[in-house]
């Protein structure tokens, strides 16, 4: 029976992984730099030397990764992956078993699936049958745990929840879209609010000092703080954040009628700021009974999600091919 | 190993139902007033008349049955349908077995979820595993089959496809909430689209005239001949239509990746002066990839899905029971 494996989130920054017991320990944590902006060649490089270095005296046979993209776990190519990657129908997996040895069982899963199967098995989600998350960072991404097993749709590109449509005639959103939730919940979103509301010379708010030359991944923390201090306009950016999540939580709720919405991702330390409006909305939309059974909370693993997550599908995969 | 079972579909005017061989052949089909305004009593009494008159003849132990409204098919209870048998927390499942006998096995289900069933067991999405399915009737009511499996939800809650939001300060919808799918693509909705366009005293259209004192339920009728003819005005509610399904599909599509969705209802029948909008909506927005392997289709079985639907169910259930 396999005892350990390894779960690895890959970031355009940095690479975190971490040996997992089969019961969900974590026996050693590692985090390198991704180098993803020299090309895919040197992440290939980085991330097969991180593995041996996690998996040191260790016979670690098994391992899962959540990578930002769109992804084919089926095969284990990574269709897209813009953000961090920039590759096309790469085959991530064909690709690491030269490296690595043929032995090696590979299973790779869009990042937000890896999360929602970490809060699934070790998190907020522990003891549910049916739940959705939902992570807030640079973009929102999701996914769903149907009948105890992540729905991945009929080519693993299920569970895009931050592009369900909220505002038909909505900001423009960089897949193409209009209004899409992640156009309002996500921390691209949030710099968009920002510009657009500093382009009134009247306004006035700290966040015109304090949001300049700041990266976009730095943005809500700003907002947050601002809004903290008492800036009008920083608390009307998070109730519309609150506004637009409400709204996608109803239209999830009324369609599945899942136990629980788990929310994760940088941007969602704002929680106190935006989840009151949350539930106003939601409640306002949603049908009463499967709304008031369905527990909105935080995730409770924050970065490790990830990690775990793609541990136990890691796992799930050996025990599925050596029964 | 049961061979026959029988199929109901229980609707406000009439009761339908069938004979159904495990094949999913219907054997004999039958069609009485289920008198739904004399109350629920005289429901039950036409009901259990129904039954055994289908069943002469036959041992038949096992009954399917779809309900509009939302139904709790662990407990077999009505939980509500108030367009139909205006109860709240009717243990319909006890009652009849009270009636029929205790031996008979009953499984009720909410009737777009049985025409879910139906139509993936012998109609339109015979050969897939994930599929969704949308009614456009005085609602409009949805199921889904994810993994071969009708998805109910933690509470048998789930599919509730109408009421998703698609304008979120939309016109209001009967569940309470604003711009759901249902206040565009029903013919509740198509009544409302008349009654605004024709509050314009200066607006020049047929239906001015052939609307008045008409049914909710012959109004897309109407508006489709109406549209057949070349009146602008219905030609542009079909179109408001087919643009809110579109947004709605699209939203379903980046979110459950399925393979087909099936559409079924009366309003349906006004298919080719809609579905190019929902076509050119859903593709402006959904993710390329899953957009263009989900075929969007008409429902096969029409008036059959649901009846087809139940009796799946009742041989799945005595299968379950009996193994």
């Amino acid at each position: 029976m396999v005892d350990k494996v390894i779960g690895i989130d890959i970031g355009g920054t940095n690479l975190r992984g971490a040996l997992v017991s089969r019961e969900g320990g974590i026996l050693k944590r590692m985090e390198i730099s991704s180098q993803a902006d020299q090309g895919i060649d040197k992440v290939i490089e980085n991330l097969a030397g991180f593995i041996k270095d996690i998996s040191e005296g260790e016979n670690v046979c098994n391992i899962g990764m959540g990578i930002p993209g769109i992804i084919n776990s089926k095969d284990g190519v990574i269709t897209q992956a813009p953000n961090i990657l920039n590759v096309d129908d790469y085959p991530l997996r064909a690709v690491l078993n030269e490296k690595l040895g043929s032995d090696i069982n590979i299973v790779i899963e869009n990042d937000a699936n890896s999360a929602a199967v970490g809060e699934w098995w070790m998190g907020a989600s522990k003891d549910v049958n049916s739940m959705i998350m939902i992570t807030m960072g640079t973009g929102v991404g999701g996914g769903l745990i149907l009948d105890g097993k992540l729905w991945t749709g009929a080519d693993g590109m299920a569970g895009e929840i931050g592009h369900i449509t909220i505002y038909p005639d909505g900001a423009k959103c960089k897949c193409g879209n209009y209004g899409c939730l992640e156009s309002y919940a996500s921390a691209t979103a949030i710099r968009r609010m920002v510009r657009e509301g500093l382009e009134d010379k009247s306004l006035n708010t700290i966040l015109r000092e304090s949001t300049k030359n700041i990266e976009v991944e730095d943005i809500p923390q700003i907002v947050m703080e601002a809004a903290g201090a008492g800036d009008g306009f920083s608390l009307g950016i998070w109730e519309e954040v609150g506004k637009a999540l409400g709204i996608g939580i109803a239209s999830l709720i009324n369609l599945l009628n899942i136990e629980m919405v788990v929310i994760g991702g940088g941007v969602s330390n704002a929680w106190d700021l935006f989840i009151d409006k949350t539930y106003e909305e939601a409640r306002r939309r949603a049908f009463r009974a499967p709304m008031k059974r369905t527990k909105i909370q935080r995730g409770l693993l924050r970065d490790d999600a990830g990690i775990l997550g793609s541990a136990h599908l890691a796992l799930k995969s050996s025990n599925e091919k050596k029964p």
